[in-house]
């Protein structure tokens, strides 16, 4: 019930996860969710039942650790020469991806980890992670930008919010008037205040 | 699996619920969670277990709409002279109950039953209907005022997204500076763009 936040790369530890975290993709591409036990995902990933009992506690702590995983870019957002493209790009790319069957998925799994369980945060550090990738190259060139912080608020978390808590999942012209409304008062285009009547 | 959404106030079926809904609050507390079942809370209610099987389907889900009713409102915001005065007054009580143990469990068990339930749109309704009476006494003291739906992206979804995805919890003063930051930028009173230096 109190997974490690850090995980020594190729320890056996660090095996271990990587091969419970396999048997569960392998499985759920397979079965029907419900189908899983503990017992059956122990078997596949080759260690005993109290292994997994031990490092999750129950299934939906584990499912909650392979989805964070899941959310883990393994890319950089693309340099397009302005820090206007590539937020707008970044974000477009985590709305569709978030708000589509699989992306909701992975949400909810985090969630039903508990909003106790420490691991849930690393959703939030891997946007912010990428986002400060963006704002770092805007400065090298010279941009003012806003910080990390006032981008997850005015971009991330309103894509979130809708996604969690609106139907129909947001379009993703909804993520370019974010983008395009945090950086119209952001200090590098200081200028009149945005026109209210385009807004949703 | 598909709970109404409106239930006619007073019919039979409203009263069913209201039976289910107080059995589920008066057991939840006094034992624990994982020790209610549907027979024992259809009993509490003076039901049939398959009465409540029928309309709510699993235990998720009953706790979802027993947590979304919770949420909703039994008071207006407070009158209080001003947009910025109300609006600061309830987002700083909206993030102080949400961030609580209660709200964050209300919040877990809403998304706990699961993202394709239209109920948990709800939430965003009683947020966005609360706003709206405060902007509507904005209007009629002549103020111009952002949208409804640009407070809840502004100041709502940053609240919550912090509850779900940070610790520590957010603090008051982050709902306070989340309002004072839309409204600096708001026609009512468009001037200079805000110092960034004093953002979080």
């Amino acid at each position: 019930m109190s997974p490690q936040i850090g995980v020594r790369p190729g320890g056996r530890s660090a095996r271990v996860q990587q091969a419970v975290h396999d048997a569960v993709r392998e499985l759920l591409a397979e079965r029907e969710r419900d189908e899983l036990t503990v017992p059956l995902i122990a078997a596949r990933a080759g260690v005993t039942p109290s292994t997994v009992y031990r490092r999750w506690g129950q299934l939906p702590d584990l499912y909650a650790d392979v989805a964070v995983e899941r959310l883990r870019p393994d890319t950089s957002p693309a340099d397009l020469g302005s820090l206007e493209a590539e937020l707008d790009t970044w974000a477009v790319q985590y709305l569709e991806e978030m708000a589509s069957g699989p992306g909701r998925r992975m949400i909810a799994d985090v969630l039903a980890g508990g909003l106790d369980n420490p691991r849930r945060c690393l959703c939030s550090t891997y946007s912010g992670d990428q986002i400060q990738v963006m704002l770092d190259r805007a400065v090298a060139r010279g941009d003012d930008v806003p910080d990390r912080d006032t981008v997850l608020d005015r971009v991330v978390a309103p894509i979130v919010y809708r996604i969690l808590f609106t139907d129909p999942a947001p379009e993703p012209g909804y993520a370019t008037r974010l983008v395009a409304d945090l950086l119209a008062v952001s200090p590098a285009k200081a200028g009149p205040p945005p026109e209210r009547a385009d807004r949703r």
